[in-house]
């Protein structure tokens, strides 16, 4: 029976009924994290033997003779450019590959336009002011990025194609000081969704105010499939920038972060002549160069695109009972009541859930209290603003299947308790 | 006898055998490189083993329970921030542990400084000019990053105790555009010079126009001596800016580009309660996290500053005939000739050449087309500017001794004929 449809008194009975079970979950003193998308334990066992690539007898010669033991090269050793260059379906002529963070390479981007301007704009600090596009629900760390540099954050909505493209082509036609939209186009964090290739097109072709617009094309999960045949594959933002007439409007990013170890991974930028000319002019000003041993270690580990599917399908046999379990759950749990909506993604890192209005923060406050701790509330949003308090981030990959069942139950419960809570208030 | 003192024929005469000595070198068809301060090859093996330290059978757990493996801290794991500590003389809980590159850090910390200003101050962005104090002859790569924020380098001449202290006291009492300072303070680069007490403390205490006026103390050589028993030390300028009541004013800079692998190291940024609070600030905004694998690959290998201090003799017992042959081909070459000087260092990667007035970019350009690459002319200065053209620096490390002692012959050869090409023009 739906909750909405029940009498004060039926959800007074409930509410009882809920605080009871509630308790008992406090009883256990369970400590489980589910914050951040983190592989667990035995994600990480996958690529170890990628450390028994590079020791002291080992060949450290890239195939361009580079000693990769001593200082020089500032865009990455020919073959982690060809590496990237095969993930993010770029030519590697115009991929960078850098440190071991993606999200430090779009900070640096971000800085770029804020401190010197693209290809001769004027710099955004000299502007009076900057905005930028941000689909909700979003990556948060997205967003700590540009809300440090004072840039105002326009929520747009997600829809099962992508951002609200009718919205965007609106805004940027008229507001030539948004500067940027942030998007991770395949299993988008959180929703999961793939953007369509009318969303893909309609982002490259639009009329911007801006000649400085940039779309940062995170693809963090573009090889992250849960099942061999259900892959989704965003169309190529490149080709159609570059077909649209708009060669420079992008910025694409990867790293092997998901993919072999998170901070010991490497990270990739790539985009048009123009664009990779002025960021390698940047870098040699910015560093000494990006780690070459490392970039060596994860090409002779991976080797190929075909290394990083066959690694991929071993992540995705560890993870997808953990989405399966989160699925069965919410679906048992909450399926009937009226109360949530949730995604079941096939790809990516995360469930996206919408509970009532004005339940998500204390749900998370609650399972919290009951020694659960989920991604906050409110962080999938611009400022930590959720203006209707409803979706809540869900990162089911860290805990074991045991303790994500108990976490789970948790849950559940706690959005049950919370809605009920907010019925009774009304 | 001194060249200066030459007839005009005597002079000719020298030329016309100086031209045919060239032209036997540059007959050779060399091809030598003396243009950066790369280790060489034997240095590089010595840290070979660091890569066994961390295979797939290894603990990768820091000793706080961090496993290296996965997404977390930023500021580096506990045993990198008290290596690093040790070596830079500084408590460890002030220490953060980055990236592979100091350089990186500094450039971090400028852009920090123009895009949202140190500790409340005004963003150098929103400011009509800046300025910054640069002791000549210094490091290109440092001069760089202040050049591409478009900061007005005042360039301090150098003597024996470091900086001209009578000059910037001068300067930066009264001017509060100039935010900062560029020094290495030990064996600098390219002098060899270590900083003096005096120098130190008058640097500490100075009254500075501007509040945020910052030291960026670049430590780069502070375990790269060459004589045991020759050792100079530097006093400490966090101690004598907080002795001063100035404890925000310096960032202190460390890292073990050439005590391991260059590019593949680890480093650091020491300072202030204040100012390492804001540097974590926004080092959670800018990245996931640094790489905790190499830096626990480079504690279980170095251990402590005593460890560290072994591998630094070792690479000593390398470089020290390199430096030695330096020397000793000067003096012979050029010792009696009135036309050049040059520093005799005891630590550090460097020897800084200065030639008469006209002559730096001409030797320069000679060597090259004899095969033998010096750092280019100029690059010790601002711009790449020196206004009296007569300073070189001298990277004796990547050759083998024999091709040193051969790309020597050649530059002193170059170094005489410029300079009877100057003394003939006159």
């Amino acid at each position: 029976m739906s909750y909405v449809d029940m009498s004060t008194s039926e959800l007074e009975t409930l509410k009882a009924a809920l605080e009871t079970e509630y308790a008992s979950h406090c009883a256990k003193g369970l400590s489980l994290n589910m914050a951040r998308g983190k592989p667990g334990c035995d994600q990480l066992a996958l690529s170890l033997p990628m450390l028994d690539e590079l020791t002291s007898s080992s060949d450290l010669i890239a195939e361009d003779g580079t000693d990769c033991r001593n200082y020089g090269v500032m865009d990455g050793i020919a073959e982690a450019k060809r590496l990237m260059g095969e993930v993010m379906e770029h030519d590697p002529a115009n991929v960078c590959v850098f440190g071991n963070s993606s999200l430090n390479i779009m900070f640096d981007l971000v800085t770029a336009g804020y401190t010197h301007g693209y290809l001769g704009s004027t710099p955004w600090c000299k502007l009076p002011e900057v905005k930028w596009l941000c689909p909700v629900p979003g990556y948060d760390r997205h967003f700590g990025i540009t809300e440090s540099y004072g840039i105002e954050m326009i929520p747009i909505s997600m829809n099962e194609n992508g951002p609200d493209m009718d919205e965007i082509e609106r805004l940027v036609a008229e507001d030539d000081s948004i500067k940027g939209i942030w998007c991770v186009p395949q299993y988008a964090n959180p929703t999961g969704i793939t953007y369509s290739d009318e969303t893909v097109h309609r982002l490259a072709e639009m009329p911007c105010a801006a000649s400085d617009f940039r779309i940062f094309w995170d693809n963090a999960y573009c090889v992250h499939h849960l099942y061999d045949d259900e892959r989704e594959h965003v169309a190529d933002i490149a080709a159609a920038c570059e077909a649209a007439g708009n060669p420079n409007r992008y910025f694409k990013f990867a790293s092997t972060s998901k993919v072999t170890l998170p901070g010991a991974g490497i990270a990739a930028v790539a985009a048009s002549d123009e664009n990779i000319a002025e960021i390698k002019a940047r870098v040699g000003v910015q560093t000494v160069g990006y780690d070459k041993m490392n970039q060596l270690r994860h090409v002779r580990f991976l080797k190929d695109a075909a290394g990083v599917d066959a690694l991929m399908k071993k992540h995705a046999a560890i993870i997808r009972p953990k989405f399966e379990l989160v699925a069965r759950m919410l679906e048992e749990g909450l399926g009937n009541e009226g109360i949530a909506t949730w995604t079941n993604p096939v790809g990516g890192y995360f469930v996206s859930f919408d509970g009532l209005e004005g339940t998500a923060k204390r749900t998370v406050e609650l399972a919290k209290k009951a020694g659960v701790t989920m991604t906050g509330a409110g962080a999938t949003w611009p400022y930590k603003q959720d203006p209707r308090d409803t979706n809540i981030r869900i990162a089911p990959t860290l805990p074991p299947l045991s303790e994500l069942q108990q976490a789970m139950e948790v849950f559940v419960c706690c959005v049950k308790l919370a809605a009920v809570e907010v019925l009774l208030a009304k």
